[in-house]
């Protein structure tokens, strides 16, 4: 126990160490039940005499804050009646470069709601009821067996575990995106992916290209790095290419983030052409792509289109994948892939970063993992998703008032719908919580954030058709009475 | 399977497929063994006919690539005689902006080694031997029996785990050390930490402070971060805080890395009286103190110092610990504690840089570890090393040259000597490499490199007693080689 001691104080040292333990005592840090040094050790380990620490003892027993047992030293008492710590920090003079982060925090997205007993929540990605969990949990338990403490210790640094590299490699090449592994970089999920790709390429001020409406936290990736945002329209066939030009122009953005198939929050897909005009006008203006494609497989019907990194021999397209959609959030492993000198300094970083992700969770997931069962478990989740999706497209037309519009999603996981004129879909978020249903507002999806006040994002894949269908119908009485009123 | 076809080209639509297939079975980017697509399915998610499709697969069959298996469909062959794939990127023209890249990339440090069928490895952290594989594993199976899918969903974000924040703020308090969980924030391994307060505090070309020699990985992480790097000397008290002054005139740091406990790589610890002195000088020079305490109970004799963070109560000193050293260093676990607005920002850019850390891991640490647990762990690791310690001194005062000098640490897991006059450790290398033993070369620690030319960083708990002997043994009979050449 590192306790400080002033030597040349006045207070005597066993009046330091009684006090510094009170304090900790009395602010819950020294939990109840904690056994305290023995005081010949103790003593040892401060360079003070053992008396020293007996008095201090001693006096806190006295106090009733510890108690000596028997044979097994001395023990922190429970509290009984004593004032809390202290730790407001408002009144608290903060060092000169401390006050200087204050004003720049961001504000928060999230406020707290109403609390409902039986909330249907349209948020989230997919169905954990249907996680591969015993599947997992074998391939957790035969690497402990099989590798040991292997998997424990520090493990490849670098791009990641080889073997996952290559299965990853071989899942995309069933997809028809053509890699390597040894252009497959693993990361803590996708989002570090972004994280790292923007922190090699831009600085605070660059301008980066979004689709309006984009994934919510990759804006808050952009404005926290301090970077520009500049967002492009969407329609049904995905970013308006053909609005790019000027925007290049006017803007000279160092990246463009894209999210071609049943885009974030809006479900909609870049269609074949415009892919082809994005690679051209990439390539005129020499401009770096950032294509995030989280669910891209998850296709319930109409025709798919070639990765935009497919289309790019030229290593204009930066490639981004993740397993927390298909598989589950929790295991926090994505990918990236890149070419050129940028796969370099993309691992140089990831390694300064935090030396490598997980090496148990990316051996467990390799085990677990196969382009067959990846399949098979792709096939199963877009039987079942594409239920939900249907079960909710009829309930919007059946509960929601006739002016809600929405585009028919072709996959992925999300409705997005526009609500009637004059309805907030920031405004009506409480009262939703209150009949019992949570959504994502459009306004946490726009670089604008006024600008998504008429949306709502309704996940699908969450709930089960009945829970969908009675989700939609409060939803439907929640925009009604706030119509009324 | 996203093809990408051109319809407009003068192709026709079935070579398009044929040629995309064939490029990819040669590559091997689709395995021996992977199933086709079903014509019905493929021609249907493209948009062109079945015959198409069929036409492709059947001039694919004919050129020995696949085959179809009746009723199942059509699978990828191994290969017989094939090219390998051209994946040669020296000759490639990258864009623009992937030029700009290639010339900052930094030189790799680690180069390949001649090998020896029975190294001994003086690198690494603790003994892989002794990691407690069997209780976390129960703890594993624990937590998916009771809290199933929910710890493989996104989780908590923000700061991390609640329950395992309280755990590191108990464990801090029964080593003295002042926290609260409202001020520990979880995070992918110390490194993780290292990487998220600089991006918070630092921009490229401030300066950073640091010991000299340093830890490895914190000076890459300021190099990547094109931080510049000064370094204050060392002595066996530590950093000498007396030669700070003139350097915090000079240069005006924006942040002071340090590493007061048996410091890595050298062993030593920072002296009572030099602590005091450096918060007097943070605060006089406005001067963030980040403090690495990355072993900091692994003391085997002499009297412990309190952290730095305790004897400052205005914010000043930024405290990161880690699970990795003590328990095991795959689980990718550290925490920061840092109060005043600084925190908020660093869980801020946490969120945006990962989400969060591996719920399922936390969940089981929290799970396995408790102050008690924590305490018998170390009490054990102590006995151990402390022996392994013992035996590589003496090792060293029986094999290697007695101009080899070193300052017996008094903890923690390394031994730093300086080779005798004119033997470079980096020149060593190799031929400890072929003699059957491995150690970290003292260039590696230096901001600049050539300044530790003649140290060497052996770690003494990975290995038993006779094998520190023998390893020691074998580097004397090198020394004593190079130094007759």
């Amino acid at each position: 126990m590192r306790i400080p001691l002033d030597r040349h104080s006045e207070i005597p040292l066993y009046e330091q160490v009684q006090d510094y333990l009170r304090t900790h005592i009395v602010a819950g840090q020294l939990a109840p039940e904690t056994r305290l040094p023995a005081t010949r050790k103790l003593a040892k380990e401060l360079g003070v005499s053992r008396i020293t620490i007996q008095n201090a003892y001693a006096n806190l027993e006295s106090e009733g804050l510890i108690a000596n047992r028997e044979g097994s030293g001395a023990y922190v008492l429970p509290p009984v009646q004593m004032q809390t710590a202290v730790t407001d920090s408002s009144s608290h003079q903060w060092p000169l470069w401390q006050q200087a982060l204050s004003d720049t925090t961001a504000k928060q997205l999230t406020t707290s709601l109403p609390s409902h007993p039986d909330t249907i929540s349209f948020t989230g990605v997919g169905d954990p009821r249907h996680f591969p969990l015993k599947d997992f949990q074998k391939s957790l338990n035969a690497v402990l067996k099989n590798e040991g403490s292997a998997v424990l210790e520090y493990g490849e640094m670098g791009a990641g575990y080889g073997p996952l590299r290559e299965t990853v490699a071989h899942i995309l090449a069933s997809q028809g995106i053509q890699t390597y592994a040894q252009n497959v970089l693993i990361t803590t999920g996708s989002q570090q992916a972004l994280a790292l790709i923007c922190q090699v390429l831009l600085k605070p001020g660059d301008v980066v290209l979004v689709e309006k409406p984009t994934y919510n936290f990759a804006l808050n990736l952009f404005r926290t790095l301090g970077l520009e945002i500049v967002g492009v329209p969407i329609d049904e066939d995905g970013l308006i290419v053909e609005q790019l030009e000027p925007l290049l122009q006017q803007h000279h953005p160092k990246l463009l983030y894209t999210i071609p198939n049943f885009q974030n929050p809006s479900g909609v897909c870049l269609a074949g052409a415009r892919r082809r005009q994005l690679i051209a006008l990439a390539e005129r203006y020499n401009l770096p792509i950032l294509e995030d494609d989280f669910v891209g497989d998850l296709r319930y019907n109409g025709r798919s289109q070639p990765a935009i990194k497919a289309l790019d021999p030229m290593g204009q397209v930066i490639y981004v994948g993740t397993f927390s959609k298909m598989l589950m959030p929790g295991l926090r492993l994505g990918y990236v892939v890149a070419d050129g000198p940028l796969f370099g300094r993309l691992v140089q970083l990831k390694q300064v970063t935090d030396l490598n992700s997980s090496p148990l969770i990316q051996h467990v997931v390799n085990d677990y993992i196969s382009v067959g069962r990846y399949q098979s478990h792709l096939r199963r989740s877009i039987r079942r998703y594409r239920q939900r999706r249907d079960a909710m497209l009829d309930a919007i037309k059946q509960y929601l008032p006739p002016e809600v519009t929405v585009i028919p999603p072709q996959g992925g996981l999300f409705v997005w719908l526009r609500l009637p004129p004059l309805l907030s879909a920031l405004a009506l978020r409480p009262l939703a919580a209150q009949a019992g249903v949570a959504y994502a507002p459009g306004s946490w999806f726009f670089p604008e954030p006024e600008e998504g006040e008429p949306y709502v994002r309704l996940n699908f894949a969450v709930q089960t058709p009945d829970r969908i269908a009675e989700g939609i119908r409060r939803l439907g009485r929640v925009a009604e009475e706030a119509a009324v009123n």
